[in-house]
């Protein structure tokens, strides 16, 4: 195995056929798979061949995951806080990759900055977190705000969702490099795998107590 | 004179003297003089020839308007809003030219998306406005918050301020022309005199009762 | 309700059905709606479950408005203004989004700057209006004229209309940014809606006399 | 000689001293020199030692011309036009270079597309031109203006002059490629020059009656 | 008619049935028609509906002239140069477009600059003509080679075909706008039309003897 | 306080006098302050009048802490990993900046990824460190090949060093996004700060034991 | 022929039929043919009517080649090296042309910069190659560690394969021309053919012995 | 060492002091030394302390070679070809890299494509090297051409000269990538270094006879 326990297959450009038998020979050396990009289409026929696994259509993602909870990151959780309908199939990434991975997720969605009361209600929810990942396309303001609303680690996961000047994400992406709030880091467009995959890293640290050491975990 | 009773002179390029000629022969004909992009060194030379002249520093403005009140913009007034200490000279230029061509201005300055209760602090004052002018730099996003919290229109004007992937203003222009909030619209980066005059042709509208007629007005 | 009593809802990216369920919920709370951007298959399919609809088929809007007339903004008009035939459908986006707000339109359209004299025949009917809307594609220039003939606000919509150097719409969004023409905002490429929104918060507030205050009016 | 009687030399880049030495020894063997991008104190140097030479500040060239007028394009004239005094260095570049390679030139300039009838007042003048060099900076939209009144070739030459979403010129120069009036063709940005010895080009060809041949003209 | 005898229509997002009724319109008025960017599909529908039009296939132009053969432009050639098999749409645009509005056309293709000498055993042909178009894609070279061995004027036809780090013709766009040499002057991306159309103007003005004054001429 | 104990200042276009009042003010509420970006020049003004101050010359920082080691992140360390001698500026600003805020560093100089077996020879010290923070310009591949030797998060941040067609610092920002390993979340070109201040708030999260709570730590 | 005894034909654009004609032409004077970019479906009618070639799917390659083995390059290799499985069709576009055109290549697949033990792993069979052709997409580091490994020329192959900020391989191809590792040199996005072709001219060149002059070699 | 006999120093972002430090350590393990972007001042500096050293100033490169003449590639020479006098800084430095290197060069100067029979006297010297180098600025042609006429590898090097729409280099450089002459590979813009260290890279390979093998050699 590559580098941890669980294993993340990137599905984009893969036929079914070929994310089965990777699936397959994966099973056997690990206690996790993840497996992103996997339009519904492809998910019929690997399930077919691999009913054990589960399939989340917004998310894209299909995983399995074995019982043993041991690596579970008991204390905190992760926020993924999104604005609208549009960005949730990246939000659903993120948010189902860090499940998969071992942390519990509160999603915040339907929190625009153009309605800023709406995001506020929910920020002691939000400081609460051990860490966030905000999703935003079109301006991308989001992680400009919850990040000065915080004092801990914000994921940044711009998308490509919008249309003339957002310039397929790239008006998102540049907005979260520039954003003048402490405290955020930035991940590829569309990227919700990776803004998942850092959290996780993060709220791993983050167990205090029995928490295993850093090089026999997850990842 | 081109366009109406105010004259504007876009000062950058300009000699002090070529400025001064021009300032000379306009005064003749016209009530108000506006010339942006002056710096101090031309402005000393300026204020010695044409001694009634005003020089605003901040806003590298130099006016005159003479005492005639009539076309004062006497209901509401503008509300200019800027986040942080870099992105004043903008906010000035736009504050300074929307004072020059008669509307009263409220400047609320020092109210950043990373610190959004500094911002809900004015939120009455901003939306008791008639007009808002949104100045912004590094990620752009206040624009996107005002909007949000405001039924009234909001000229956006975005900042070369910043670095790296700010591309000289390109991040905050293009987070502002995809605002998610409705009743945005945006000017030049660095345009702080196209924001004032924008608010002001919109302010002028808003007048009731005795104001003048649209084509014997200010601009 | 988010912003004010008209409810807009942007079309793409969701499926009929969906629309149909949006819609359903908020005409229990408002007196307009408007869903942009529905293509002529989805608005078949939204017809049939909410026959009190109308579907403009070049605007690619759907849009419902009760009877009480009492928001209609009666004073004045709004111009929009367009060149050619490709860049109908964002100019009428922008129209029908004015109509239904409540503002009375006038568009004037095969007016491109290449045959400056059919814009001259109509300078009065543009200068008498409250605002102008000016959509143009390629190379965009429209509004730097009309912006120079009228001194009332200029809302500039860039198109994408065009092909090889424009870039999908950047060559017009950059030329009306850069207008040396005063009274131009901009929104985003191909943003009808936009346009349309901006200019009804100015034409509203234009309204003098009985005009509702800006606090309950329409958005 | 490389392409035929004139020689034009580069001057950017190049010192006082090596332009001297170039001069001098193209002198033997040409009727005209132009050299382009020469400072006011590199042209100081130079005149010093090539006291025949003459020096335009503004178009920023120094040329020699010898006596001889056969060569004249005696029919028609090139019509130089330009909005503002910014574009002054490169229309100027353009002029000069067309005036020593032996064409007349109506200069019309301060004619900007936002004051469209200072433009028409000309229109019979630009319309009786043979050719057209069009500069402009910032939108760039001149040139469709007048491309729209002629029906002879135009030149557009875009300039760097502007700030913020100007890029340098990018602006302008990719309005002018999209141009939607037929017969105008591009140089590059700030590149009066090119300007001026494409229209020569063409004025060249449109001399009736005994114009020299082709292949033993001016370039 | 807008500019002249000859009407020009862009195909591109008009249906088979918009252009049979544009064109049936615009017959009672001209000489000539001529319709671009007509895919076969379309030009099948129009040929049934108006059976006296041509169609060319590799130019994608419809295309009707009456048998008056005044305007003809009876000295010189234009010659149209291009390099390979991909770009010949864009060049027949050019070469068909200047045939139908009079002009005669040398076609010169297969002449890379990769092998150089093909194109340079076309070296007289070339200089003989009266104006070049030189059509290239992916690194654009062609036209400043052209260029040097020609006096006369060459308008350069920058096309998108290529891959990677073409960029849809940007390369080739720039390429043309940097030439180190002098005469030449460029339009849009893949603007075949625009070549055939500048380069018929520049032909008609170097019409000798009884040439047709330039405003009652061709466009 | 904004965000917490520590208040950080960003230096670039403050004058040292305007720096000298926003510290001392700021002295008065806080343990801890950092100005970033401080020129030489700058910086002897400012010790001047705050003898009590240290500055770090490459680092371009300027800082103060109180005695009280209670805020100390005991546990672990931050890496900092840098290819070459030009890139130190920005490392050391990452690296001062975490150790004014808490933590402890080791600095890893000099192992660029093409002398790979440099880099290879601090693996294990690389593997022990609790946060990565890799800084890097040109190509900008450093932070892939520590991504992959690592199971803890790595920040990346790219600098503006190179030439050509670094494009300021744009090529190795693009690098770092599209990396193939997990784990890297990147921040602005040239943002040292950013690198360092997102590394403290992870080692914060890492400390076991007696560790502050989230909201009553360090920023 | 043109370059040499090796004909390649790019098969993007063309029809099989087309591709047919071609091939069977120069089959009559060229012991080598190659065509690139042939899809499965284009193939399968060509491999029809000429029986004797041979049709490499990952490749996208169609070629012949007569028995005549006097060309073969007989020292050494040519290493071909990719990171994953998206780049295998840009890889072996390169190396099924670099085998066809006369060298034996190395394929070293599957050691991206993520897991650079496993490109450490295969060490020395890279160093003792003549010359390495590198291909890789996102990031595109693996030109500047493998450049780092060896003391012989590397071309550089960057592929459009990943999303977002990858902007269709922009960002692999500015990874690479910034590489601080010396030796290395650079062909378009996706240009296996021209990364094959670099190669063999090289390894031509580095053959010792009875090696065949320059000039009646392969190209 | 690191990567072989000769060292080579960045000598930009260095101070004289600094890199006399560097160079009188490395003297004492190394054969070959040579330090590029040299300004005539640092030399001046630099040589006082290292009096054995050489300065060109073109090239704007200091280095020092030992008397051992065993590495010298003796067996055929690199063609440097460039345009005109401005891209001589580059071309120098490509040239004198490859001398100090080992290889004999042929410069082969004041050859621009706009002039193509410059170039075309040259033919024959071209191709009967082994390997070529070719700089260009502007628009970047030459390679092509070059390309076309030899069957040996050529190295193309963009620069950074011209104005306008040559965007500081990536004209020339897309132009480059983009050429449709095979054997082509492209460096950094204004890397005349990796233009000349990889021509020797494969002159080195060239070498028949008692050449050194690969791993005691050069580089
Ligand atoms: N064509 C359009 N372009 C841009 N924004 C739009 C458009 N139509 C609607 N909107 C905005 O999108 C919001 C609704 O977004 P949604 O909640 O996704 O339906 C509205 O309140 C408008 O502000
Ligand atoms: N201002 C200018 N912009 C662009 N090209 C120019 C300019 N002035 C001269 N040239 C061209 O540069 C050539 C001379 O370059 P050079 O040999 O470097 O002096 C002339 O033949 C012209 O084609
Ligand atoms: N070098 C830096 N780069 C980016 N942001 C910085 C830097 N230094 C400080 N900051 C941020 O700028 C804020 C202070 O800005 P200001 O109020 O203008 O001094 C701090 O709270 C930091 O978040
Ligand atoms: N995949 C490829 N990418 C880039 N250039 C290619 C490719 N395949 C062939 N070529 C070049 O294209 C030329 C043939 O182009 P064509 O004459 O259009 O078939 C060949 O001589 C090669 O130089
Ligand atoms: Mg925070
Ligand atoms: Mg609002
Ligand atoms: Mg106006
Ligand atoms: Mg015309
Ligand atoms: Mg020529
Ligand atoms: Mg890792
Ligand atoms: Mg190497
Ligand atoms: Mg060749």
């Amino acid at each position: 195995k590559r580098q941890g326990f669980a294993e993340v297959v990137y599905g984009e450009g893969k036929t079914a056929e070929q994310i089965v038998s990777i699936v397959l020979a994966l099973r056997a050396r690990n206690n996790e798979i993840l497996v992103t990009r996997v339009s519904k289409e492809k998910a019929g026929v690997i399930l077919n061949a691999c009913p054990e696994f589960t399939y989340n259509e917004t998310a894209q993602i299909i995983f399995w995951k074995d019982e043993v909870e041991s690596k579970k990151n008991k204390e905190g959780y992760i926020a993924v806080i999104a604005a609208g309908t549009s960005d949730l199939r990246v939000a659903e990434e993120a948010a189902v990759t860090a499940e998969v991975l071992g942390s519990s997720v509160h999603r915040i969605y339907d929190v625009g900055v153009a309605g800023i009361h709406r995001l506020l209600n929910h920020a002691e929810e939000i400081q609460q977190a051990t860490v966030s990942i905000v999703v935003a396309g079109m301006e991308g303001a989001l992680p400009s705000v919850v990040g000065g609303l915080v004092s801990h680690p914000v994921i940044a996961v711009p998308t490509s969702i919008g249309y003339g000047a957002n310039f397929h994400g790239l008006s998102a992406l540049l907005t979260m490099l520039n954003s003048c709030a402490s405290g955020i880091s930035v991940v590829n467009i569309d990227n919700g795998f990776g803004g998942g995959y850092n959290a996780v890293l993060i709220h791993q640290l983050a167990q205090k107590g029995e928490a295993l050491k850093n090089e026999d975990t997850l990842l």
